[in-house]
């Protein structure tokens, strides 16, 4: 009896003590039951959504976790619940957490696919603090529309957290995470942003295609203090600006920015911490920047540079000048920078000084544009530059670094002279120690150069690697003792521990066809990276192909390998659809003089396409290609082709709000011939005077255009307004009919040469062209 | 024998501890001396000044002290060393502190009085940290010109501190203490302005007469949390600012502001904390200010106004409007702003609102200086308002107040209607309850109005006079237990413990004079405020008098005293000196047509002059009154003074640098005759356009001009071009032969009522004065 008091009094016990510490774990199958348990959730609560897919949820997350007790919500199995369709999750609350889900085949409906607040029109806003979104995966979470401005995690609060997730695919306008701290609830933040693999944003195509903003220009007084560590950014190509830091106190330590076409920007703010990051390119791509430096009191330290050929806004180090007395949204100048215990490894400019200098241009911008303050109260020290390949200067400078001071630098620049700043750089033979393929230390610095000991710099107290820098600093990211590699590119360290984007390699399959409707059945059927043989013969085409996959297409001769499309006026035979990527070669298309041969979609464009034709023959079309408003293809290449008979060229001029977007980032015509086009031959324009966009690439090289034009209405046959970078070599214009062959930009990064120009005009250069201001 | 042992064993232990601990007191007695001791001087060491005066000396104050052991530099006896001539003092180095100096009789041939840096051409500059200047006072130690600019105090580094001292008297440019934080030496400074005394420091006549700048517009992004805490700022008229803060973080606690006429503001910079102070009016001069804002995060609490009467810029709570994108150094936005727990006793216009929009003046300014970006993001909630007399509005709209949030304050109006804002402003009967003369509290806060519990108001846990605020937390400056009045007007409280800027009251002495030689040695004699009586009869006098004191001249009848003045041309009568004060009464002044009236001096006018002419008759002067650049009188008065027969009338138009500045604060023309003066008639300029400038007034009744202005160049009578305001009224104007009696700036306080024009031109009003901008 007494046993079973005993028994039934634990018991009891064991159900108090249950009910008091058990989580409750609810498990939810659709909206309805998700809605209900976030209501009535309580600290300690897991609500647990049922693997499948949640089509069109809005889920908003409220609730009042605690430290020990956040309130979770979780994938019954990490990666298996995917939110699909016009779906977000907001938080509004504390302590709460959300994991393991996988947000693909659809978009926000709203400002944010992640939102750390729960707005609201009337009362007072539900602001997310102390709550966490980890181990989830957002992929091509694109509105359709690529003007439409989204986030897709956007922060507010104070110390909420993004970490080990996989963010990959953005490409519509808006950064893919913001930091927003308008309001005092959201200042002095410590978001901390955490071991995430942001995976490939494509180019944008213009500008607001950050993949991280902390804060704007509007809220750059404001002390944000925002951890972004531990972080690879791989392919982070969709503007100029991989992170824009545009609030105080912002730190940025040991991130992988890794083939990625931008850099780390302290666009507005000040403050920041750029400690231990790396910064690793391929040796070619000159697009892969590193950190670029405007405003007050930022530390550039310990950071490696490895192999990066960015020059100019895209050097390792870009230190801009300043607009005097800048409006709140431009330049402010340079001052109180650190720049100390970097170390650079065959870089092809190092440090670059008076960046964005436009004094030259005072003439067509106002004066509130005119970058003409140079950094001042800024310190260059103890770093190391390395260059295989000796450079004819160390320290680019723009304008002059005359308010810079250099100290223990140490160069080993292989016997290639160099200024030195009043001994401020200092050469030196290094020796070289690989850690692995991206990480190649120099070693063996020379004793007798004593590191400079510059104000606070005692606060600099570890390495790249973490170790303790000892009493006699060393110079450079590393203090003189080599460890193992970092392993820096172990994806498994970064994002979501259910996902990788690692695809395994696949043998395409080859379709061989050789009728119309086996054409459409193989291309309907075909995986990606698949091969359609054309066998010889006359295709027939009364309806658009649909292109959403990445295809190849191709015969052994376009001389008898036809495509005759027949479709209504205004269908293209090819309709580029978002993912579509088309490879087509040796085929011969022939249109009715009112269709296209290659179009993309009039609208919903929510993903690139690309388009590359060789060896072909294309005739008889009202279009060769027409871009829509809100398309972009990251490349469109025609070589070895023959464009006849047309009237219309190629058409990408669409994007004519002038807000610095464009149509595709590179428009490559090699070896092609243009006869009797009668307009927009190549119509390519980008609007918007915005110093910071670099894109829109032409390269127009051994081509011949005869007979063109005739019906050009500005008289210019190859119409770039608005392009940074057009080339136009080796061709030859003959017989076109125009006042111009073309209009380039000479501030820009504008030429042309050799080119055999007879009886159709010139090709005219302008220095200055006038823009619409963006700012 | 054992204890003898004892004994010496204690001696020696004594004298061990006493080497060990003992400071040395090092005596010196010039400078030379001096310079020895600072560079023989360790921790802990004394270096005592030898009473007297100490002319000329610069020093620089170097070394290393410690925490615990600082190197201290003294006046033997507080008070009795001062400081004269060219000199200055310079800290450079570790826990200095300077004590008991008298700076007198002189001014800094550097830029700044006292330095808490020591600066090099070539090597670092030494920076001074943890160092102290206390205990001491400044007093007149200005630069002989106006436009001359130093400081009085600089500071550099960090952790510095200036207590207890008294400073008063600054006239000449240039802020009289500045915090400067170019660099990263000097953010995050921590420095505290603490226990002082700011004396008077009259109206400067134009801008940068501020009593502290905490920072500049270029470094506005910086943190300095600096602490000005417990001054007493009295009569600090300088300019528009008694305090600029333009820098981040900044702490402003428990200051009295005592009949300033100026304002504390938020310039630059973000997140200032204004809480506990006071600020006290007299109920008539609406030049006493309260708290301008401009700029993000400030909070502003627990501060208590006292019969105010300011408005505008001058309000207790003005909150301007900012500039869209405003250029550095102009008015961001307001964000963010929370006003909280304060109260407000009998003000004009406790509350104003867009306070400086100009949108209806864009079209003759700049895009870039146009006003119109409202306060967002504000709250005002938990204040008191009490007026005695109820006032039409509590809060003026200057522009709509729409970005602000009005909670739970309560207003007693008498009775009087009032916009409540959604009820957030609560009207209600408040009983009174006296502390002191200008402490009295409204008490019998109405039990159910609830205290708005906003954002972070958690953090505001004391009172006005650090009362905890309990859970409820109550409304207005103090919670509701009255207890003895603070005493904040016992001027022992503040400054330097040896001295009082409090002057006995002397009775004036009269001497009577019959002849010119006794005029002129009485005058010499005198002191201030004392009167020489002028006996009938006429006085010859063939040079000028120097009035270098106050002094008060007259006689019994104008029309029998007469004196002649023969001096050589361009010479005046009353030569007026710095701080030269003359009252002239019932005199008859003639000159020789060459020689001037009253002049200033041409140069050294090191202060300021004043000067009223009263029932007076003047004639046959080149110049009536010639105001030489860089001369400055808080007033100039004529009236029932009769004026004839000269080539000029009163000429204050020599600033001509467009910088803001003026020659007199206040000129007033009452009751006067003006005949036959060919030029210069009135002609009071002031240049330069800066919309915190609001000064210059000039105030013309009951005035009769004739046949004056012959030979007025440009054509205008009463020249008063950038003067802000300007009143003509219930004059005469007859035969006159000009095309403008007057020519008004109609966008400022320039009016003109009930004048009588005949054969005069006319008076024109131009809405927008073009002026240069001065930024």
């Amino acid at each position: 009896m007494k046993k079973t008091i005993f028994t039934l009094s634990l018991f009891v016990l064991l159900i108090a003590c249950n009910q008091q510490t058990q989580t409750g774990e609810i498990k939810v199958t659709n909206i309805k039951e998700l809605n209900d348990a976030i209501k009535n959730s309580k600290a300690g609560d897991q609500i647990v959504l049922a693997n499948g897919t949640w089509k069109n949820v809005e889920i908003k997350f409220r609730g009042k976790g605690t430290k020990n007790k956040p309130i979770i919500l979780k994938a019954e199995t990490a990666g298996k619940v995917s939110i699909e369709g016009k779906s977000y999750l907001k938080f509004g609350g504390e302590y709460l957490v959300a994991e393991g889900l996988y947000f693909k085949n659809g978009y926000s409906p709203s400002n944010a696919v992640v939102d750390f607040k729960i707005s609201h029109k009337d009362t007072l806003d539900e602001i997310a603090n102390n709550c966490k979104l980890t181990n989830c995966v957002i992929e091509d979470f694109n509105k359709p529309k690529r003007d439409k401005s989204d986030l897709w995690v956007q922060f507010w609060g104070r110390h909420n957290e993004l970490s080990n997730c996989y963010i990959a695919g953005k490409t519509n306008r808006g950064p893919t995470v913001r930091v927003s701290i308008a309001g005092i609830e959201s200042i002095n933040n410590y978001h901390q942003i955490v071991n995430n693999h942001f995976g490939p944003r494509p180019v944008k195509g213009g500008p607001s295609g950050e993949t991280i903003q902390l804060g704007d220009s509007y809220t750059s007084m404001s002390p944000s203090h925002t951890m972004v560590a531990n972080n690879l950014f791989e392919e982070c190509n969709g503007e100029v600006e991989v992170i824009s830091s545009k609030t105080n106190f912002n730190v940025f330590k040991n991130n992988v920015f890794y083939k990625s076409e931008g850099s780390l920007v302290t666009r507005h703010g000040n403050y920041a911490t750029i400690d231990g990051n790396y910064f690793i390119g391929d040796g070619v791509n000159e697009n892969y920047g590193g950190i670029r430096i405007i405003n007050t009191g930022h530390w550039v330290t310990n950071n490696y540079f490895f192999n990066l050929k960015g020059k100019s806004f895209r050097s390792p180090l870009a230190v801009m000048n300043g607009i005097p007395k800048s409006p709140l949204n431009r330049y402010n100048q340079v001052t109180d920078v650190v720049v100390a215990y970097n170390t650079y490894l065959n870089c092809s400019s190092p440090w670059q000084f008076g960046v964005g200098t436009n004094i030259a241009q005072a003439d067509v911008l106002p004066k509130s544009e005119i970058r003409s303050a140079r950094a001042i109260r800024t310190t260059v020290a103890n770093n190391i530059v390395y260059n295989e390949k000796g450079l004819d200067a160390i320290v680019v400078e723009n304008d002059k670094a005359d308010g810079v001071v250099f100290k223990s630098n140490i160069v080993d620049n292989k016997g290639v002279k160099f200024k030195d700043f009043n001994n401020g750089l200092i050469g030196a033979s290094l020796e070289l120690k690989k850690l692995s393929d991206n990480i190649v230390l120099p070693v063996s610095i020379p004793n007798d150069v004593e590191g400079y000991d510059g104000f606070d710099f005692n606060t600099i107290k570890t390495d790249l690697f973490g170790n303790l820098r000892q009493d006699t600093k060393g110079i450079g990211a590393t203090v003189d003792e080599i460890t193992a590699s970092p392993n820096i590119l172990d994806k498994s360290k970064y994002g979501a521990s259910w996902y990788s984007n690692e695809i395994e390699d696949k043998e395409p399959t080859t379709y061989i066809v050789s009728t119309t409707d086996e054409l459409r059945a193989k291309i309907s059927e075909a995986d990606d990276f698949d091969i359609i043989k054309l066998n010889p013969g006359n295709y027939n085409l009364d309806s658009s192909l649909v292109i959403n996959k990445k295809i190849n297409i191709n015969s052994d001769d376009k001389s008898n390998t036809t495509i005759y499309y027949t479709g209504a006026e205004n269908t293209p035979l090819f309709e580029l659809h978002p993912k579509g990527f088309l490879w087509l070669n040796k085929i011969s298309l022939k249109g009715n003089m009112s269709n296209y041969a290659f179009a993309s979609l009039k609208e919903n464009m929510s993903s690139h396409f690309r388009l590359t034709v060789s060896n072909s023959k294309i005739s008889d079309f009202n279009y060769v290609l027409k871009v829509y408003k809100e398309s972009f293809a990251e490349r469109i290449t025609f070589q070895n082709t023959n464009i006849l008979n047309c009237l219309n060229g190629l058409e990408l001029s669409e994007e004519t709000n002038d807000k610095g977007d464009y149509n595709t980032e590179y428009l490559m015509i090699h070896n092609c011939t243009f006869l009797n086009v009668s307009k927009n031959v190549i119509d390519y324009y980008r609007g918007g005077y915005d110093e910071s966009t670099i894109g829109g690439n032409l390269e127009l090289y051994n081509s011949t255009f005869a007979k063109c034009g005739a019906k050009e209405e500005n008289g210019i046959l190859i119409n770039t307004r608005g392009i940074i970078n057009v080339d136009i070599s080796n061709n030859t214009f003959m017989d076109n009919p125009v006042k111009l062959v073309a209009l380039l930009w000479g501030a820009k990064n504008n030429s042309h040469s050799n080119n055999q120009i007879s009886n159709s005009g010139e090709i005219k250069v302008e220095e200055n062209l006038k823009l619409k201001l963006m700012y």
